[in-house]
């Protein structure tokens, strides 16, 4: 079974599946996303409106037994900020995606009237049914009730009403092995689904398989891959305290933003740490170790249960307990689970709805700390969607004009996550230039700066950062083409064995012959790829810089400010 | 007496009288203002931080007495747009300043804390006040407390509670001889003066005087000019009808924005005229004509009555009256008279207010057509400043981000006002160019495109509309240094002796001898000044385009789309 573009026009509610055209077929996941949205939207559209695009892809490696390779790629111009957005989550979708044969679905147009649809996939078949049982429903529900609907596993891709409000910092909710909720975050895609009035789509991948081009090679690759995974001893830290175990790593730093960005560590750090969630799991008969799709090896996802023993949430990341946590001052990790959670429900992407909170205890909105009005506005204002509600739900640039905040820790308008880029200086490289906006994940320079993988550059020092965060960049960029989690970026940057076997995987899988050098070209290929989409869209090297406050604010305890020059900056993109 | 820059630092609450420097010698209002701001504010600072600065700047002839010379200019980097910014409002202000020997006046820095306060200014003496009293006030309850803290004819400049909140639609307003409100209204100067904390400016020039170096030529060329102003039908319809006489005119030519820009006539057109607001106003005892300023030859503005014969509102402006009125659908002229009074004591823009609302009542917010309503959200949400009051006190385009509507019509985040671009195609070139964001009065096209003033340029058609917005911004940003009025430019198109009178009257002011071209070479280099000073803070010709809605749907009655390519727009900055 060939792979295939399956397309939907919500205008008029058709639907084709076409083949791949030559210039797509190298490309999956990221990539793929990437190569459609600058081919086929025009930049300057209104992200909201009917000619932008919604891209699904699996990666190249989707669907196959290779270890961590369940991230599936999620495309379009961002109604945050205004670029080409690429976010990934982890579920179940990516297999089930892969297993029905297709290589991108692409969503466009643009349904008129109320009338809201689910799409239901499987190989060769797309139907797009009338929706009314779940409007208006939490992603839990959704789940839930699809699970009454339709027999059988089926892969589950939701928004919630964040998403149906078109707010710009609804995600997309990916259902995982337990019927939880994992998410393509950041940017608002899921606003981006809501104005195309899509609420679900349903992957039923049948008897449908994908196919391996040398199973014997495959496999040995495999086994070595999953070798080196496991043998990492940050795998083995992640599987055990899960993204939070750095909680107290970047609050030793000094990098933690506490309060709004004001400070560099936060008082309450331990009460929050990996290291108290674990035992809080333990003692709670929760689950430390859980995978957020079938394959993982590293299982840094978890299952958080409240003091009754209750499930209260999974996924439980360092960023989002950072972003309520530090950032907002609470130190109360149930009260951060319970609005986790009600994010999740809602379909809100955690990071930018938790620093859009913090700009908004700056603004007075509410105290600093209080954790229980958090929730509040959560339950009360963003789902239901009161002017309070609009303006959180819009992500922490909106909080900061709505109510004239200058401390508003955004770049092209999106949050920036759990590290202070004056105390950690490489990823305020990554942050400043993120075709995306403001993301870690884009080129998560705390490895080296902190973490001491892949060697070590000094995070205080301005010295090998652009270096550093651009090497990482085009390293990402290709490792989320593969449908790999990012986390296997560990064991690629310090087990020689890693890279060779991945790439070993990719040639198994497709009876090619790439090499180190294809793999790195493929990166610096999608990033420019992208900064050309955006330079279109009207982002010029302007855009690529901090917001005033680091460059003017000192942050203790390093008492440190971000004070690169634009070109030096610019830099970054010499290659 | 020499003339001064009189310069406050807020963030130490220092003050100095400095000389000018030589390169501002020969600038006056927005070519001083822009100048100011292009030298000493950094491109890429927040509007709202201590880097911004604000500066008012009398015209060149402002405070002496050639006619129609009352405009101040008030300049800064806007909070609305992010772009350099320049409104000019009537008053007394310009003139009382310039007797006090002002030529600028910077307000730098910003204070800290909760603290507010007032600045007198008068002949070499610039005093910081702490404020208490007026904290929380509207415009209308400043002036009057202010009539009783101080005796005599002072010029007052202030912010409602609207700039106090720092809402990007709040303006700056300035006092006109009857006690009631002139506004320097659009891009959220006022939001700037609240982050200073300055909630208002007192000007006493005692006997301070400007001085005339040639008093005959003046006096010469002053009464020739008045008689080129008084003698042109348009100051003439203007006197009788205001602004508004233009709602019937723009109906007819298919262009005046209903219902959130979906249609080009307002069925309800003839009950919000200038017309039928005449009848009213004889009717009810109110004054057709009156003057905003001192030597006003024109005399556009009116007292507008309620049915009661009460004081209602004055300089209802067409603009201000179309964005209520036929963009939101109603048809209720006292119910936009309440509106106005509102919107003036809190200090908002009225045309970004308003175009908010209509895109609000697009998003279901309220309904197309409910004035009671608007008239409640001003007063209960907007003034208290709860979400939905910040939404909207936000402007349009935050309005837009906040709901997820596709029809937002602004360009850089600024509402556009009152004439179609579809259907007006000229200042369709005006709104995409100019330096300031969506503005009529940055290159009026409706003089020739609708009104056959300066030729005719067939308002459908999209030849020749590039150079005649290139025209006519080269030609206002010269008149806005004036400090004249802009309504002196439908004189200056069609009679001769209008625009040599001008320069005689400069000339004469100053004892120089400066000739046509040196006023257009003025205005082009303020243009260019003015864009210099965007491109560092980011913007570039994508930026120079209208929504993409104007050129997906179709304008009714004409049925016509905005159908400009790039390139066409971008070859306004050929000269």
């Amino acid at each position: 079974m060939a792979d295939k573009i399956f397309r939907i026009n919500m205008s008029d509610l058709t639907t084709r599946i076409e083949e791949v055209p030559g210039e797509w077929a190298a490309h999956g996941g990221r990539g793929l996303t990437s190569t459609i949205v600058a081919a086929e939207v025009e930049p300057l559209c209104h992200a909201l409106g009917p000619n932008n695009k919604l891209v699904f892809a699996p990666g190249l490696l989707s669907g196959t037994p290779a270890a961590n390779s369940g991230r599936i790629s999620v495309g379009a111009k961002s109604p945050l900020t205004g670029t080409i957005k690429e976010a990934n989550a982890g579920g179940t979708a990516a297999q089930l995606l892969a297993r029905c044969g297709c290589k991108a679905l692409i969503i466009e147009g643009q349904a008129q009237g109320d009338q809201w649809y689910t799409i239901l996939l499987s190989p060769d078949a797309i139907t797009i049914e009338k929706e009314t049982e779940l409007v208006g429903k939490g992603n839990f529900a959704v789940v839930e009730t699809l699970g009454h609907r339709y027999e059988g596993k089926r892969g589950i891709i939701s928004i919630g009403p964040a998403g149906e409000m078109k707010m710009a910092a609804a995600n997309i909710s990916v259902k995982d092995p337990d019927g939880k909720m994992r998410s393509a975050g950041r940017g608002g895609l899921g606003a981006v689904m809501g104005a195309k009035r899509v609420k679900c789509i349903i992957i039923d991948p049948r008897d449908g398989k994908v196919e391996i081009a040398d199973p014997d090679a495959f496999k040995a690759a495999n086994k070595a891959f999953a070798t080196a995974l496991t043998s990492h001893p940050i795998s083995q830290g992640l599987g055990q305290y899960g993204t939070n175990v750095l909680v107290n790593i970047i609050n030793e730093s000094g990098g933690l933003p506490t309060r709004n960005f004001t400070l560099g560590q936060f008082e309450g750090h331990e009460k929050i740490s990996g290291e108290t969630m674990y035992d809080l799991i333990k003692e709670r008969g929760g689950k430390a170790k859980h995978g957020c799709h079938p394959g993982c090896v590293i299982q840094c996802s978890q299952i958080y249960n409240d003091a009754a023993r209750e499930y209260k949430t999974s996924g439980f990341e360092y960023e989002s307990i950072w972003a309520m946590g530090a950032d907002c001052c609470v130190d109360d990790l149930d009260k951060i689970a319970e609005a986790d959670s009600i994010m999740d429900d809602l379909g809100l992407d955690s990071i930018e709805t938790s620093v859009a909170m913090g700009v908004a205890m700056e603004a007075g909105v509410l105290a600093f700390g209080d954790g229980e009005e958090m929730c509040r506005i959560l339950r009360e204002e963003v789902a239901l969607g009161t002017g309070l509600g609009r303006i959180i739900g819009g992500g922490a640039g909106l909080v900061g004009r709505s109510y004239g905040v200058t401390r508003v820790p955004v770049v092209k308008n999106q949050a920036i996550p759990a590290y202070d880029p004056r105390a950690i200086k490489g990823i305020g490289i990554t942050y400043a230039t993120s075709t995306m906006g403001a993301d870690h994940t884009m080129g998560y320079s705390i490895a080296t700066n902190i973490l001491n993988v892949g060697g070590s550059v000094d995070p205080l020092s301005k010295e090998g950062q652009v270096e550093l965060s651009r090497n990482l960049q085009i390293a990402t960029a290709a490792i989320d083409s593969t449908g790999m989690c990012l986390f296997i970026a560990f064991a690629a940057l310090d087990d020689e064995t890693c890279l060779p076997a991945l790439i070993d995987l990719i040639n198994a899988r497709f009876g090619i012959s790439l090499n180190g050098d294809d793999v790195s070209n493929l990166g610096k290929h999608i990033l420019k790829t992208e900064k050309s989409f955006n330079e279109k869209a009207g982002f010029g090297k302007e855009d690529d810089r901090l917001p005033e406050f680091f460059s003017i604010e000192k942050l203790p305890p390093h008492n440190v400010v971000w004070d690169y020059p634009g070109e030096e900056i610019d830099s970054f993109w010499d290659f």
